[in-house]
C-alpha cells in the first residue's frame, strides 16, 4: 500500500515536485490559492482545506513555501502541521529559509511529537519537473531514513549534512553566496575588459567553456556580458536577503566574511539605483558604474 | 611539404606541446637547458643552439617561457627572435605574462618586420599532452590565420579576442582572477560551516556536484575543505603576481576591482604567514584565521 | 520658581549630569538601584520610587540608561514615563540607542500627549562632571526650546539636527563609526611601520601632534601603539553594536558603507579571538595578525 | 660666521621655507625657473646656476622638489648634488617621495661621501611661512645633529624616527593615508545622513567641534558636506600616488591594509569619473554615488 504524503505550497517549484509525488504516493495537497491545486486532482491527488488536513493522516508532509513567515504560519499557526502530524511523522521543509527559523520550528515539532527534517533543494523549476533536483538534508537520522522514498522521488540525489537540523539550510544559503560571489567577480572582470576594448561576450563565453564549464558561469556570464537582467530568474531583493542570512549566520559564530560584506554593499547600491525588481545578477552593474561606464 | 615551426621553452607546459608539434611539423626546438630537449630529437625535432636559430627559418615560432623577463630576453635580447624571424613570420607567445609586456614586444616585432600573436592557454600539463588545451588568441587577423594549423595542433579549440594584441593575456589573467575569487569565497563559506559544526568536505562535495559542477570548484573545493595546499599546482607567489597584474591592468583604465583588492590582501596575509611555497588555494586559510580557527 | 525636572538613570554618565542639574533645578531622581541616588539627596534632589514618579510633576524628564531595552521599559512599560508626563511635557533621551528605537518611542509619547526630544551626548564622565558635554538634539522645535535651560546646564553647547526625531541618534552613532574608522586606519598604519622596524609609539605621537591634534587620535593612537586595550573605556561588544546600528540605519536608505562593513568584520574577528571584554580599540590587533605579527 | 646652506626647489612649499632660511643662514638657492628665485636675492640669498652650485660650498643642502623623478635628477643626475657636496655634508630631503627612492638615493650619497637625511614635513604653505611646519626626520644621528639649526629654523618642532633612512617618508605617507581614511569615512557617514534627510553641514560641524576638534576634520568635513572640491589643496591624482606608495611599502613587508585597498578603489573611481584635477577630498563623492545620490 502506498505511503501517505502531504504537500503544502504549489508555487513555481512546489507544483512540479507535487506532480511527481502524485504519481507515486497517496498525496494530499494544500495551497493557499486552491485553484492552483486543481490540475493535480486529475493526477490522483486529494485537495484538502488546510495545512492540518494535509498533515493529519500523512507519514510525511512536504512544504515548499515562499518565505520564513509562510513557513512559520504553516507549521506553528492555528491549523498548522506541527500538532496535526501523528507522533513520529516527518516534515520535510524544502523552502530556502533562515537556519534560525529551522531551529525554532524544529523545537515546535519536537514539542508536538513530530520531526522536522530540513531538505532545501538546488535546482530550478525545470529541474524539479525532470526529477533532477539535488536535495540537501539535515536532522535526525531515523526521520531521514523514513523520508527516503519521498526524497528519492524528487531529485537525482540526496546530500546529507548530519544531525544538526539547520545544516542543510546553511549549505543552501552558502551556495547562493558562492553564486553571488561569482557574479560579482565576473562583473568586475567584464567591466575591466570592456574598458580595454575587449568583447565582454567573448570573454564570458571563453571562461564558461574552459575554466568554469558549468551552467552557473555560462548563464550568469552571458547575462552580465549582455546586461540582460530581466526578467528575474531570482530577484535582487531575495538575493540580498540570502546574503544577509549568510552574514547573520556567520555572525552567530563570529566568522567574518569579507566577500559577503562586499556583496551586501553591492546589493544595497543596486537597490539605491532602483534595481530591486531585476535579476540578482544586476549587482554586476555596480562594477561598471565604479569604472565610470554608462548603464 | 611540412610547415617549419620553431619552439622555445620546454618546461612542464612547453614540453608536451612541443611533443605534439613534432609529430606534425618540421620542428626546431631550443631550451635553456639543452638536455631537456634531447628526447624530442627521437620524435623528429631538430635541437638548435639559440632562440634565433629556432626562429630563423621558421614561419611560426612558439614560446612558452617562465615569466616576463624570460620572454623579453628571448624576443628582444641578443640572439632574440624578433630580428631572426623572416619578414611576416609569426611569433605565438603562449606564456602567461603581463599585457603591458605583450604590447611592448609587439612593437619590437613590428619594428623588426615580424608579427606577435598573443596565445596564452588554459589547461594543465596533462591537458597539453592530450591536445586538450584551450588557446586564447589576439593580434593581427592575417597572422592568426597563418598560425591556425599550429594552434589547431595544440588544443581542442581557439578562442579569439580580436586585434588588440594583449587582449588574450588580459583574458588569461582575468580567468586566474576568477579562480582566486572562487577560492576565497569557498574559504569564507567553509570557515563558517566549520564553526557551525558542519562537515566542510561534505559541503565542498555538494556544491561541486550541483551548482558548480566543474573541475575548478571540485578540485579547489576539496583542497580547501581538507586544507591540502601542498604540493603546489600553482604557487601562491605566482597567484599574487597574477592578481597584481589584474589590478595594474585595471588601473590603466581606472577600473576599481574590490574583489581583486580583497584577494591581494589575502595573498599578502598568506605570505606574512610564510605560505609562499604552498598552492595558491592556501589563501583560504586566511578566512579560517579571521574566524579564530587554528590552522 | 525653579523648573521641575525628573532624572532617570544614575550610571557613570548619568550621575554627574544629575548632580549638575540638582544644583539648578527642582530635581526628582530615580535609579533602579536606589542606593546610588542617595548622595544626591544631600544636594537637594528628591529620590522617588518609580520612573512615573520622576515624571509626574516634571516639565522635563531626562533619561540616561544603559541600552534600548532599558529605555523602552522606562518609557513604555508599566509605570513608564510616557503616560505619567503631563500633556506637553518633554522627555530628553540622552542614551546612545538605535534611531529606530527613538522613532518608536516618539510615537508612544505622541500617543500619550508628551514629547520626545533625542539628546545624546558626546563626552566621557569627566566631561559630564565639568559641564563640558556636547549635546546633540533633534525633535519638535517648541519642545527643544522648552528644554533649553536643562540642555544649557548639562554641557558646553547644543548641536541641533532638526525636527526628524532620531537625527541626533544617527549623528551619535555616526560619530562612533568615525572613531572606529580612525582606530582601524591607525591599526593598519602602525602594523606596517612596526614591520618596517619603525617605532609605533613615535608615529602615534607624531600624527596626534600634527595632522590630528585631537584627543581621539592622541588617546587611541597611544593605546594602539602600546597594545593597551584594558581596562575598557568603551567595550568592544558595544562598539560592534554601534557599527551594526550604523549599517542597519544605512540599510534603511540603501546606503552602502564599505568602511563600516570592514569594521564589522574586524569586530567579529576580535570576538572570535576572545576580545569581547577589551576596549574597542582592540580591533586594531586584527591588522597586526593580518601582517603576521604576534599579539 | 653663518652656516652655509643650499636650497633647491622654490615651489609653493619651498619658497617660504627658503625665505625663512635666508634670514638666518648664508643661503645659495637654485630653482629650475630662475625668475622665481629672484625675490630671494633681496633677502640676502645668492642665486646659483645648478644644483651642484647650490651644494658645492654648503654644509647642508635642502631639497623640496615636485616628485621622485625630480629628486633623483637633482641628486644623482649630471650636475647633481651627491658628488658636489663636500665629504660629510648633509642633504635634507623634504619632498614627499617614495621610501624606496630615499633608500636608493641614500646609497648614492654614501657612495659619494655625503649623507642623506629624510626630512619630509607636515603643514601647508601658510604653515611654512609662519615657521609652523613639523619636520619628520630619519637617518644617521650625527648628520641629524649637524642639521639641527636648519631644522629648527623651518618648523615648530622635529619628530625623529631613528636611523632607518626612509622612516620619515614612511611616516609622511602614513599620515596622508590616515587623512584619506578620514575623508572616506566622513564621505560614507555624510551620504547616509543626507539620505535620511539630516543636514550634512550640521553633522560636519558637530563632529569637528566635538570628537575630532582638529583642522583636518574641520576642513575636510566642511569640504565634503558642501561638495567643495575645487580648487585642489592637494590634487586627487597625487593622493592616489601616496595611497599606492603606502600599499607598495606595506607590500614590501607583507602587511595587508584593507582600508588602503578600499581607498585605492575610491581614487580609481574618482579618476574614472574625470575628477583627477579636483581636490583629493572628492573621493568622498564615491560614497554618494554608491548610495544613489546625484553629484
Amino acid at each position: 500500500m502506498s505511503i501517505k504524503v502531504g504537500f503544502i505550497g504549489l508555487g513555481a517549484m512546489g507544483y512540479p515536485i507535487a506532480e511527481n509525488l502524485a504519481a507515486q504516493f497517496d498525496l494530499a495537497v494544500w495551497n493557499r490559492t486552491r485553484s492552483k491545486a486543481e490540475p493535480l486532482a486529475a493526477k490522483g491527488a486529494r485537495i484538502v482545506d488546510s495545512p492540518a488536513d494535509a498533515a493529519r493522516e500523512s507519514e510525511i508532509v512536504v512544504t515548499m513555501v515562499a518565505n520564513d513567515a509562510a513557513l512559520e504560519s504553516v507549521v506553528a499557526g492555528d491549523g498548522g502541521i506541527a500538532r496535526a502530524l501523528a507522533f513520529g511523522a516527518v516534515h520535510l521543509s524544502m523552502s530556502t529559509v533562515a537556519p534560525a527559523t529551522i531551529r525554532k520550528l524544529a523545537q515546535v515539532h519536537r514539542d508536538a511529537g513530530s520531526i522536522l527534517v530540513a531538505s532545501p533543494v538546488f535546482g530550478r523549476p525545470d529541474a524539479a519537473a525532470a526529477k533532477k533536483l539535488w536535495v540537501c538534508t539535515s536532522g535526525p537520522g531515523a526521520a531521514k531514513e523514513k523520508a527516503k522514498p519521498v526524497l528519492d522521488a524528487v531529485g537525482q540525489g540526496t546530500l546529507d549534512f548530519g544531525e544538526r537540523v539547520d545544516a542543510a539550510n546553511v549549505v543552501k544559503i552558502s551556495g547562493n553566496f558562492l553564486l553571488a560571489a561569482a557574479i560579482e567577480a565576473m562583473g568586475e572582470a567584464f567591466a575591466m575588459v570592456e574598458k580595454l576594448g575587449i568583447d565582454r561576450a567573448a570573454v564570458a563565453n571563453a571562461i564558461s567553456q574552459t575554466l568554469f564549464a558549468c551552467p552557473a558561469y555560462k548563464g550568469y556570464g552571458a547575462a552580465i556580458a549582455n546586461k540582460r537582467h530581466s526578467p528575474a530568474g531570482f530577484g535582487l531583493a531575495l538575493g540580498l536577503k540570502d546574503v544577509e542570512l549568510v552574514l547573520k549566520t556567520a555572525h552567530e559564530v563570529d566568522a567574518p566574511m569579507p566577500t559577503a560584506s562586499l556583496l551586501r554593499d553591492r546589493f544595497l547600491h543596486a537597490l539605491a539605483m532602483g534595481r530591486g525588481e531585476l535579476d540578482w545578477s544586476a549587482i554586476a552593474l555596480g562594477a561598471r558604474e565604479d569604472a565610470g561606464l554608462k548603464n
